[in-house]
């Protein structure tokens, strides 16, 4: 029923793992948005037999449109238009406008760079303004122009293909140009107005939402009608639900009872994160700032808390405290308790927390001392052991936690932080110790 | 010649984008180390036909090996090994020895949760414990195994299928079992002696990169015989070579023609980031302690610092002074340069790379202040200026640098980090203002 897509990402660096994939998981979430089901991503080299080899594959698989991401640069490397065209049996053509607003767009970067070789600069993007008959041209962001290559003229029951450039940072913006294109809008006619819908739960691992999901069988739910999927994520269960607008009941029935069955865990039932989540109560009313004291996870839930655009107004800052000196000297932590309970321990994550508050005049404190790993772990306190403390100023109150994360260090630092988040979503809600 | 690989990454939530994969990045790396080629990485959502269909295209361009991961937990939806088992036409059976040592894996967790449905999960996880006829068990390390697959007993020309579970902390350890078994080595049996080289720069545009390799061929070096790629990453360029042992001295002219060319921004050509040569420098001898104070970084240089097991012996800590007040109180940045010159400026980031200094008692201070976007930007100063230093303690001399990094909030952020550790490196080295 509703249009298929596919992603094909090019580039060595990126298959090879020396760059981590954005565009694939940014281009799925858009896809989604529109309607249109994601039946693959391929990340291939940049290798022209195997890029046609796998738009061949991807076009058996019936889908009625495919993405690429890279391989629109200037160097020889980059030759995902040429194959596109191939593909689309299109020749390419020289479009001469676009040349010359290529070279417009050169032009500042050849100043800043006196010493740049001008004419290898313009011979590469000579062969950005190629142009496959019939396409669309996308307006560059960088200088390469991205492209919607309709299927070729004789046989139009292939997919059509979205050209785009690989750096994140062009593909996004030129997203919003390449949907609103008559070729784009042609290939994804097909989409459904298909609703999803995200349940969040933190506390319970996975199985439970299993056995709840066999209850709701059970209880007469017709699950059939949806698509649901359940994961893991930064230790938090997210259950997705994807459904046709006639099934909103049965998605509504479904979410019934996970709300009955697990009250306790569920903190989200309509999309927000759990970062969201915090900045808005934070916001307030009443308006209330924010700031942490941390010691293993080494400024990243600083970061995380100031990750969102206008976090400003709610984040205070942040203490990195790794030696138990700077515990003592910067957030105040007396250091008796650092002698009598060790620097990991639900003491010193509520001194670190209260320090937080106090240093900052904040309104709400957040501490964090755990064994990261891979060393410095014991038998009463093994690797992935965190204790957390989210206060409020003045005695307001406070949540302290102490976990066992499971995992390697990143793990246990990135698992860290959103067991904070979750302790101080608690606390503005209104929970205490 | 050399073997090849592709990996096969299932889940619904990675196919959407919603959890990013660490898998196919990580795989990929190893494989290359073990000199084994990687073809192509596909992300396909858990749905049978569609995992058949991709493991048959896989098939067909001749690869030696398939890596998959996902789709081995006790849900109805993890269905990886029923279908290897039908690629690889080897029926499933229960290994009740197997069965038994999952039972075991799973008691704790049955006390952890008291309420669990205990028949619900041994069902589930009894159906980990099928496995395809002649296939190699890998032992659990959360609570499913991995398997290496051969292919069918009859027509033997096929990859073999090494399946891996989703989560990076269970498939990670479970490699170094899959690698040393017999199954394993015979498949990727024609790895040839590959050699990869790195050579990293900053500070100059990629296209620089690709007129000195057209100049090295210029110059007689056969650049046919190495397979060569450029990438930018995280805002420096990468350019990594791989080529069979003969062609080692054609490497070592392409090194000293890049050498030559961009000796200035050359900073590494032993394969180390500059994450590592700055923690190195620190170590020393002579050893230092360094100390961050960043604002629209947030946190993410401090965390950047931590990333590594063993970086508490040389990082102090770090100041998140993201409010002007922070940056007086905290930090110690005379409210006067504020005033004068602006939270971002040179003068600004130099007083907070001395506060972190003095606050911390560190060797080495740097300081971070930047418009990270999307708002905040003025004609002076638009989104993306960054102003940053790195200092020594007591006046033993400063780098400091106003730059303006493009992207979005995301970019800025990042990049900002990576710029800082180039200062940190270079001051280390014996640059100075």
């Amino acid at each position: 029923m509703s249009a298929r897509a596919a992603i094909l990402v090019t580039g060595t660096e990126v298959l090879t793992g020396r760059v981590s994939d954005r565009n694939g998981p940014w281009l799925a979430d858009r896809l989604l948005e529109l309607g249109v089901d994601v039946a693959q991503t391929a990340i291939v080299a940049d290798r022209p037999q195997e890029l046609l080899a796998t738009l061949r594959f991807l076009a058996d698989q019936g889908v009625d449109m495919v993405i690429t991401s890279g391989g629109l640069g200037p160097t020889a490397d980059d030759l995902t238009a040429e194959v596109v065209a191939a593909f689309q049996e299109r020749p390419l053509m020289l479009d001469e406008a676009l040349e010359g607003r290529i070279a417009e767009i050169l032009r500042p970067l050849a100043l800043r760079f006196p010493d740049l070789d001008v004419d290898a600069v313009r011979a590469g993007n000579a062969k950005q303004a190629l142009v496959p008959r019939g396409a669309t041209v996308l307006e560059p962001v960088g200088t390469a122009p991205g492209l919607v290559v309709p299927p070729p003229e004789g046989s139009p029951g292939g997919p059509t293909v979205v050209v785009l450039p690989g750096p994140p940072r062009e593909l996004q913006p030129m997203w919003g140009d390449a949907v609103v294109k008559d070729a784009f809008r042609a290939a994804t006619a097909g989409a459904g107005d298909l609703r999803q819908r995200t349940l969040r739960l933190f506390g319970l691992p996975e199985s439970e939402i299993a056995a709840t999901l066999r209850q709701a069988v059970a209880d007469g739910v017709a699950l059939e009608r949806l698509e649901v999927t359940t994961c893991l994520r930064r230790g938090e269960v997210e259950v997705v639900t994807r459904f046709e607008p006639p099934a909103q009941s049965v998605h509504d029935a479904l979410a019934d009872v996970v709300r009955t069955r697990h009250a306790d865990t569920l903190f989200s039932d309509d999309g927000r994160s759990v970062d969201a989540m915090v900045l808005d109560a934070l916001r307030g009313p009443p308006a209330r700032r924010i700031a942490v004291a941390e010691s293993c996870t080494g400024g990243l839930l600083a970061a995380r808390l100031t990750e969102r655009a206008g976090s400003s107004e709610v984040v205070a800052g942040g203490l990195v405290v790794y030696a138990n000196e700077a515990k003592v000297s910067l957030a105040g932590v007396d250091p008796g308790l650092i002698a009598s309970f060790g620097a990991v321990s639900v003491e010193v994550a509520r001194a670190l927390a209260s320090g937080a508050c106090d240093r900052f005049g904040a309104d709400v404190g957040v501490g964090v001392t755990g064994v990261a790993g891979p060393t410095g772990g014991t038998e009463d306190k093994p690797v992935g052991t965190v204790c957390l403390s989210a206060v409020l100023a003045d005695g307001g109150g406070a949540l302290t936690h102490r976990v066992t994360l499971p995992g390697a260090r990143f793990d246990v630092r990135d698992r860290s932080t959103t067991v904070a988040l979750h302790l101080v979503r608690r606390l503005l809600a209104g929970e205490r110790d």
